[in-house]
């Protein structure tokens, strides 16, 4: 750390309202973590157990006309071939319920090809072996004959009305009348408010601009790897690493045709996820190699699969026309964009409509869609689904917007900040939110009031991400000494275990020491929606907090009967039971009635389910200084700042890591991050010496500043905070760029060949 | 099955009580059981695990002096030594809390010896090393040296003024004026109702008797086995074989010197524990070695270790006096006996004066028992503990009396038979017992008609055996597919999964095949109290009825939100929730409701702690029919009935395995087993080729008659069954070969040679 501003503050900390909220232990994980002792995905052995291996496609675009396994299966050590044959043939109808983003259908389809390939690395086949050797080399014996088929790359190419179609007879949806003809584009979605044209007809200046991204990966670190096992009776057991342990439950249970009840997943520790492990790719193929094979079956992808096979997040293009008065004031802004879902439908262009424009209170405004198949890996959620890119496109229009104006591009912002009541574009009014916070605290900060050298820039850019509930269970058990278990069904993604037990220990009163956070399987606790959204601290962290409630009642309870009063003259309160107006009583501490609870009636725990209501929206303001070599175009960061509105910071180190992950992420996407195609449609750069995503010598130190205004839906305040810091960044940067050498950087990304052209360029 | 009656019958089944409650579905554990794919202790690998092996004492009695590591610690391979130095020396206050059964005190003492090594096979050190091999040539490395004491072998020797102390000091306990010298007796009990001279003075019939037994063991195939891990920050994780997880848990933390909270146990399955496994022996070792070294450790005991090292059951002695008018009316019972403890007290010679005569109506009687320390084994608990001796010795007066009387023996009992009102000797009236309905149907059943041949014996002998309650956690959880889970903290040793979801089915009103069961860790369920004391489907069961019950009620509210009416207008009726006096709404199945969850508030689950009052009491009866071959003393079991009132029978089949498991048991108790050893204390018969437990070929099929006398305590009636069925068939086989040759058989075992020689004796 390298000035005083990275003494990372906590506004509102230190205030005293809380015990234990607010304070930074040491993390539960984090000694297993350090020393290796924590297991991922991949650190399960079993006895007998064999490997998986799966069969993909060279082409990115082709109809599979055969599958001969005859050659694999006489190869000895050979225990198993399957494709899709082997699994049920779901119908489009097939659609996921709750919180499972891709419906059953598609990701069957992406699990493992029916009928055709529909992108580079798509799965075709799987073997299973007695060594990881001896299942390569089967799969290499696996003779698929395709028909091959042009490919369609971009969002352009498909968008051509003579582009080849993915999917024969995809209709778009949400165009009304629906098109006779079928189309590359999946869907359209449309976000408005007031009167556009009115609103351009009020304003006083106008900019427009076009601007394109490309696909991204979450870069995480753990490939997807997992473990599954089947028993003769049919009981399957799964060890995977995900984002959560029932989304892989009800996954395998559709797509290889079980009962839920049928199967037992075991969340591993999860090296990374970031959205991309809110699906599967491997679990379903390891359960039905499982149970041919009879024996368990572990699966581990390579860095080359990682990349190939696996969700990114959607290349996209969009454009952006704001109009304003002479004062700031925001009239009208109309945004258009198109991203690219990969094979199948889903790209997170909806959530781009609804989020863009958000950080701003705009009467008028618009904001249109379009989901477009191409052939590429199905787009997964990666933070802030969507936000990121039309924050993109936005965020520089507003940069421009302000150069316009010649005005400084924070007071636009501020000028226009949505705040308590503004109506949203997806519906709602906000009730207490921090932006203007954010933009306030940029405007106070040292970073945003030094100046700058010769060839640098400074970008500034905001961002919004809705955060949400869902469904949640937890419970709390008191062990025979007083110490404390709390089981959420949450895997840990960005510190959960901390925040579950420091919200346990707050409401019981006890030192955060004594109480133990577990990520329990899906049969030791009830089920959780899945860890995303920002959604675990908000609503698995309200359903600990009414555990712990009910425990404490309990407690009161057993207190009254001891000193045979009425519960209501018990208060409990820095851990204690106390008496009320009497000092009669000695007080009683949790493990003096942990200890006594057999007499009292039996053990004691608590627990709650809940589909929670009430998340709070996030907004963040990003700073980022750079320095642009104008002989190179490289870009070095020289300084970068993230604020955010935190709601109520449980652990504030955890949300600081959070902040400073996102923001390293976004400058990632905005300066190296692309999937590089050939011609054919083949991915050249499947590793990470290639695919380069930035190292900690890349970057300065990202400062995080932490606003706290508490969200009114939760007990303490808890919003998200996880998926805000990923949406400002592409801006920030490529305004810091854009003002480092005087011109509008309007693609990503910025990469120092693509940003030497632009400066020699004329205009 | 060899006759009619083999079709083990239950009264009352077929009543059209219950749904799910009386039928026979295939056990939940049944394919992995029989497949192999269960885990017992054994079965768990893990990276870089390494292997302990313990020192024994080979000596019965002796000083340990020194103890020199160096040589063990300088063998490659070797990775921790440990002695009792590496635990906390625990003072004779520590005692255990709950149900654990043995101190902390004598449980770290039987762990590892500290100053003394008190019977052959006595823990002295262990080591760790990289291969089982290299740990056993590091134990032989260890180099102790011992001062050799007199050993102390039976509770004669022990009781004789003379004898050599184990514990020095240890004076009686139970005796007013606390005796002044110190002896090997740890304590004397005394129940008593009534005025013994009285009852005696009425008597018109009086029979006077000394019997004796053996030690036993209780026989488990699975040797003891577990592994340990610890993190460097502390946080241990223990895989066992237990009758507890909890258990396991509250020792190693005691005997460790650790924290409750930072232990993990997680149970294995059990290949048997019959009460043997309600201690530790190796998990303490095991944790200290992993502490030590960094690695997971593995440590399973050889056959030998543990017929040396582990509790079998008390050997014991005891005189019975009963006085009775001639039509039978008992007036007076006395009841002496003396129980070997092992190296420490607390042997089961209390239990044994609670049980032996509480199958009678008596009004004036007395129990005195004696807990004798002797070097051997600790004695540990084995189903019913101390009540097959104490009926060994009431049951064959009881039988002496039938002879002396001239009078039917099973009417003799009928006469005296125990009944609801009836006052135990203990202290409560019995509330709704079905003792004397199993001597109605003992009486009625073909076998008790049958007539016997030339050197045949039939014996009818009966028992009694509390059952308990206690502490236990439960919790049932909703699937999105309308499947359910429940969870319990109870190893399930006689079937427990299978009653859990049968309980669970019934109150839910849906198919037990869509329940599944789970026996979870230390952190995936609340406290629960260990597996014993046939507590677990009355106590665990009574928790699942309520939290089942809990969920049925939340179901009813779902249900009424999704009606919106109020719940008192909403059923639950076979598995759907009705709406009451209205064809207004369609019923809604658990699994409609299960879909919608999200929807009305979040997941579904239930959950309850209890510590379970109104165990319900049980009594058997068995029938045993034998032939002895007068030139070799050889006992063949012709036929065999056991009949008891089970309460209710929620799984017949599991109710009747328990009834021949443990008359199997009984009957090897009675005719074969026994610990043989040397005059200087060595075990000699350290394996099942000579401590012959019954094979199948030496027994008929055990015929089971389920009398249901429901328990008023338990919702459905259920009562523990696990136990009863070990304690009549000591003196059922005894009786019957009295009645063979004639003489009365008063010692066990009943072996070929010790027969003839009573066959061959005068008088």
């Amino acid at each position: 750390m390298g000035n005083e501003e990275k003494q990372n503050k906590v506004l509102g900390e230190g205030k005293g309202k809380y015990r234990v909220i607010g304070t930074r232990p040491v993390r539960p994980d984090g000694v297993d973590k350090v020393t290796g002792k924590a297991n991922f995905g991949a650190d399960l052995n079993v006895a007998d157990m064999i490997h998986g291996r799966v069969v993909r496609s060279p082409h990115a675009h082709a109809k599979i006309k055969s599958i001969n396994v005859k050659k694999a299966l006489a190869l000895p050590g050979v225990k198993a071939v399957i494709t899709a044959a082997d699994f049920p043939e779901l119908g489009p109808g097939d659609i996921a319920a709750g919180e499972v983003t891709v419906s059953f259908h598609d990701m069957s389809l992406t699990v493992i090809a029916r009928k055709k390939a529909l992108y580079d690395g798509h799965a075709i086949a799987a073997v299973a072996a007695t060594t990881p050797e001896i299942a390569a080399r089967a799969a290499e014996l696996i003779e698929v004959e395709y028909q091959v088929l042009k490919p369609v790359m971009t969002w352009k190419q498909a968008m051509d009305p003579t582009a080849p179609l993915l999917h024969e007879g995809q209709i778009t949806k949400g165009v009304k009348p629906a098109p006779e003809k079928p189309s590359n584009v999946a869907a359209r979605s449309e976000f408005a408010l007031g009167d556009l044209a009115a609103g351009f007809a009020e304003a006083e200046v106008i900019v427009e601009h076009e601007f394109s991204t490309e696909t991204v990966h979450q870069g995480y670190i753990e490939p997807h790897a997992c473990v599954a096992s089947m028993s003769a009776d049919g009981m399957a057991t799964v060890w995977a690493s995900s984002q959560g342990q029932f989304m892989v439950r009800a996954y395998v249970a559709k797509l290889c045709g079980m009962d839920i009840s049928k199967i037992k997943v075991i969340p591993a520790e999860i090296g990374g996820g970031f959205g991309g492990k809110t699906v599967v790719y491997l679990e379903p193929l390891a359960v039905a190699l499982a149970k041919k094979s009879g024996r368990p079956v572990k699966m581990v992808m390579t860095r080359d699969e990682v990349f190939r096979a696996t969700g990114p997040t959607s290349g996209g293009h969009g454009r952006c026309k704001i109009g304003a008065k002479k004062d700031g004031t925001i009239t009208a802004a109309d945004l258009e964009m198109e991203y690219e879902a990969g094979a199948f439908p889903g790209s997170p262009v909806m959530l781009g409509c609804m989020t863009g424009t958000t950080p701003y209170d705009i009467k008028n405004m618009r904001a249109v869609g379009y989901d477009v198949v191409v052939n590429r890996p199905k787009a997964a959620a990666y933070r802030a689904p969507g936000a990121p890119v039309a924050a993109f496109i936005v965020e520089s229009t507003m940069d421009m917007l302000a150069d316009k104006l010649g005005m400084c591009p924070l007071e636009l912002r501020l000028k226009n900040a949505a705040k308590e009541g503004t109506k949203a574009p997806y519906g709602p009014k906000f009730l207490a939110i921090g932006y203007e916070d954010t933009l306030l605290a940029a405007k106070a900060s040292k970073h945003w009031n030094t100046p700058l050298g010769p060839n640098q820039g400074r970008g500034i850019a905001s961002g919004f991400w809705f955060n949400i509930g869902g469904n949640s269970s937890a419970s709390v058990a008191l062990n025979e000494d007083g110490t404390v278990i709390v089981v959420e069904g949450n895997p840990d993604i960005g510190g959960s275990r901390a925040s579950m037990a420091m919200m346990t220990a707050e409401v019981l009163g006890i030192d955060v020491s004594r109480v133990k956070p577990l990520v329990a399987d899906t049969e030791s606790v009830p089920y959780s929606d899945l860890t995303g959204g920002s959604r675990v601290t908000f609503a698995t962290g309200k359903a600990v907090v009414e555990a712990a409630q009910d425990v404490v009642k309990q407690l009161r309870q057993r207190a009254a009967k001891i000193w045979e009063v009425d519960i209501d003259q018990v208060e409990w309160k820095d851990g204690m039971a106390v008496a009320i107006e009497t000092d009669k009583y000695k007080p009683l501490s949790i493990a003096d009635i942990a200890r006594m609870a057999g007499k009292t009636g039996g053990p004691i725990s608590g627990k709650a389910n809940i589909n929670a209501a009430g998340a709070g929206p996030g907004f963040g303001t990003h700073i980022c200084d750079v320095e642009v070599d104008p002989e190179t175009g490289y870009v070095k960061v020289l300084r970068y700042t993230a604020i955010q509105d935190v709601g109520t910071a449980i652990h504030p180190s955890y949300v600081e890591g959070q902040l400073q992950g996102g923001a390293a992420q976004g400058i990632g996407w905005a300066l190296n991050e692309e999937y590089v195609y050939s011609k054919e449609g083949n991915l050249l750069n499947t590793g990470f010496l290639d695919y380069r995503v930035p190292v900690a010598s890349d970057l300065p130190m990202i400062d995080a500043i932490l606003v706290e205004c508490p969200n009114p839906g939760h007990p303490y305040g808890v919003r998200g905070v996880g998926e805000v810091p990923i949406v400002p960044p592409l801006a920030a940067v490529a305004n810091a760029v854009s003002h480092a050498i005087g011109k509008r950087v309007d693609s990503l990304p910025i990469s120092p060949p693509k940003l030497l052209a632009k400066i020699q360029s004329k205009g």
